[in-house]
């Protein structure tokens, strides 16, 4: 399948902070008109100043009822209730409905229970950026990046192709992957490193109790071990909440590493340690290069 | 105290790392000439010819026997071989010993059974850099960055002067603090986040047996909390080999915080554990423009 085939009369994008405004931006060329469904005044007046869409509304009905293709670009749960509650009698026949939430079972289970008609299929772009908020948005946001493409129990052939479409103009590469297995994979490389970053800050906040010094010193390696744990709240608070099972597996592997490697610690065994922690480099060194490679 | 008293003769630095090397380079301007003790032939010959140092020898005594300076810029367990076997023997009175060890307690014990004459305090600068290696040694490596001096029980406090002499002399910021107590922090701010680190990608390297697209999906997120697992192995084994106790303290703080997240994780209680997160959010937030502010 080639890139460019992706062509809508009508977007809707609902949610335009950096992902759905970044969306806007890379769409562009490839659509008719873009309306905006979105909750922030101030958000709505920038979009169409910057000319971002063509036109912007607070109601979701009035939004995407027009629409061909819909990008749902919420939060989680806003997606979820969207989805459950309202969208599908707000549709026309064959639109393609399309999120970007990142947890991806209970969204993809709510999808398979739209009326008949509707063209849904899950989606997560791993892509981001230090910056959110509709002025961070920008159009080579999910260039060269994996946008996995999860499909419910009812999505077609023919609708998947159109979302692979969407993900070729956008630039990024498309992955199809199972929603459970999705979950399952983002458990590992990003939530449990979200948890574990946001214990690490509370153990040292409790140092900084008794010795502020821990904040003078900490330096690059707490810097970018601690990073996720100034995600937002609320965000990371929908992502872990649907994908509690997952999560809590992957920690309770996490803790066997972690005991695994504190006996030979505490025990004392510095040749047992450095024969333990010699694959696990060599792995994050092994994934590095990978990285580097990709980017070429 | 004012910057710019220091001053050397003779100064010898054990050791052309990163770390030796950059020493080297800032000092410079207030030595007359610098002995360097180095093991590799390669780096001997490449520090003399970019002219980092005047003279190189692989023999300890033969560097450090002139020398009204030494610096100790090696792994933790060679410093401590060096100090407790051999070097004391080597000094001239009165020459300032000084180690840039990323623990401290040992090392200070060591220090206070050196001969009467000895000048010697621990050192631990809070700076480093992605490449190591003398090839990236740079001048600059230490300036604004705390430089922590711990001083043994027989330390003077003349010594400790002619210590911060030089560490102003490199730019960077000196901290006095108890060699216990630094030890603590650093098992807060560094081990633990290494260990952290390493369990992460010993728990997503096993899942990869399984389902290869963690590495495919990995991203940013990832890539930050793992990073450091990728340090080198042996200088990690000496490091905590030398601070355990209080790496196994700070572990066993870390998994009452962890398990105090899982549980309100597993019940689903989404506001307590939004209310758990908030804080935590908030205080990385804080320590990152304290740092931000710190730079200006």
């Amino acid at each position: 399948m080639s890139a460019g085939g992706f062509k809508a009369q009508h977007l809707a994008i609902v949610g335009l902070g950096l992902m759905g405004g970044s969306m806007a931006l890379a769409l562009r060329p490839f659509v008719d008109k873009i309306t905006a469904v979105e909750m922030d005044p101030a958000t709505r007046e920038y979009a169409l100043k910057r000319g971002m869409v063509d036109r912007v509304t607070d109601d979701l009905k009035d939004g995407v009822s027009e629409a061909d293709v819909v990008i749902l670009a919420a939060p989680v749960r806003a997606i979820l209730t969207m989805i459950r509650s309202r969208i599908g009698a707000y549709l026309r026949m064959n639109t393609l409905l399309i999120d970007i939430g990142s947890t991806k079972e209970d969204i993809c289970n709510a999808m398979a229970i739209l009326p008949i008609g509707v063209q849904a299929v899950g989606g997560h772009p791993m892509t981001g950026k230090e910056q959110s908020g509709c002025e961070a948005s920008d159009a080579a946001l999910y260039v060269n990046r994996p946008f996995v493409l999860c499909p419910s129990r009812r999505t077609t052939p023919a609708t998947l192709l159109r979302a692979r479409m969407l993900v070729d103009a956008l630039g990024a590469v498309p992955i199809e992957m199972d929603a459970h297995r999705h979950d399952r994979v983002v458990a590992a490389i990003s939530h449990l490193p979200y948890l574990l970053s946001a214990a690490l800050v509370a153990t040292v906040a409790q140092e900084a109790q008794t010795d502020d010094a821990v904040w003078t010193l900490a330096a690059g390696g707490f810097r970018d071990t601690s990073r996720l744990a100034a995600q937002d709240v609320q965000m990371m608070g929908d992502i872990l909440g649907t994908n509690t099972q997952a999560v809590a597996t992957l920690l309770a592997y996490f803790r066997v590493h972690l005991a695994n490697i504190e006996a030979m610690l505490i025990s004392q065994d510095s040749q047992q340690l450095a024969d333990r922690l010699r694959p696990v480099r060599e792995a994050r060194l092994a994934w590095g290069e990978r990285q580097e490679n990709g980017k070429k």
